[in-house]
């Protein structure tokens, strides 16, 4: 599938109500249940996905669009939200993450990018040469990855209580070494 | 966690929800896209849920609450809902899903059952012995490996368009041999 900015969007726009389906007013131990030491909970997920509308993808793709000197973009904090959201609720979370993507995608559309600024410049810190088209893709791709993270996540908690149904499971398998 | 039959239902009530708001009206690249021959698309994995409301989980609970001469389970059909489904428009199977999830559910709740139920004794075809309480855990766990599976096959259509990023999105290529 060939990217296309219409249908970006359209997967970038039900991220939040999507989570909300899934998480709003949720018990603690599913929205806190994790895969071990240093990996994320849903509610990590969620302070993650707010790190990147404020600081990565639409700061990245102003930075490309600005073509000033340097379109080296500012390396990301994986752990920012740690400390920002210790005394957060999970549906605060929520309804953050809902507002701030609303804003960052009533931006972008207002932007009317054309093929050509589509294939603008950016410097990854550590990929390198990228284009505002990979930035974009690489956005949605990135949402449903938690999406998924997020599901898997909350599925372990019962990795368990299954007995012999895990082999059939491979939700609970196929990760043993949690990546986000 | 230690499975709660009120912590299992909070789960299986959110699934048709979720999915609608991933999914519904969703342009027919994203519905439809897979990861290769014999694997499902996000249209596929809600043919095969509403197969699971109709011959697999409570159909099996039936059967174990039973407490007949055998508890041996039907065999499933993964590819039941192929022929079912080929003239069905994905938004038709998520309102089907969302009605079947909703009975089966009110049906689960009526029968009130006890831990002594939930020990209770089923022999699945493959796996051999199992217990209700572990038969209604993969049935939360089977809900959110597909939530997952969907995610994870929307983002593959991507899989070319994100350049340099997929070193970044494990969700790309932890699946190199896809399972459902």
């Amino acid at each position: 599938m060939e990217f296309r900015l219409d249908r970006a969007i359209e997967v970038l726009r039900r991220t939040p109500e999507t989570l909300r389906a899934l998480l709003a007013g949720i018990a603690e131990p599913w929205a806190r249940g994790d895969e071990g030491p240093e990996t994320f909970s849903p509610f990590d997920n969620l302070g993650h996905l707010i790190d990147g509308e404020e600081t990565d993808w639409i700061p990245r793709a102003r930075l490309i669009l600005a073509r000033g000197e340097s379109v080296r973009f500012e390396p990301y904090d994986r752990f920012r939200h740690r400390s920002r959201n210790a005394d957060r609720t999970l549906d605060s979370l929520l309804e953050e993450f809902q507002r701030l993507r609303a804003a960052n995608l009533d931006l972008l559309e207002s932007w009317h990018l054309g093929e050509s600024q589509l294939d603008l410049p950016g410097e990854h810190p550590a990929l390198g040469p990228v284009t505002l088209r990979q930035l974009l893709a690489a956005w949605v791709v990135h949402d449903l990855g938690h999406v998924a993270q997020v599901a898997r996540v909350m599925a372990k908690q019962y990795g368990d209580e299954v007995g012999p149904w895990v082999q059939f499971l491979p939700v609970l398998t196929d990760h043993r070494k949690p990546r986000s």
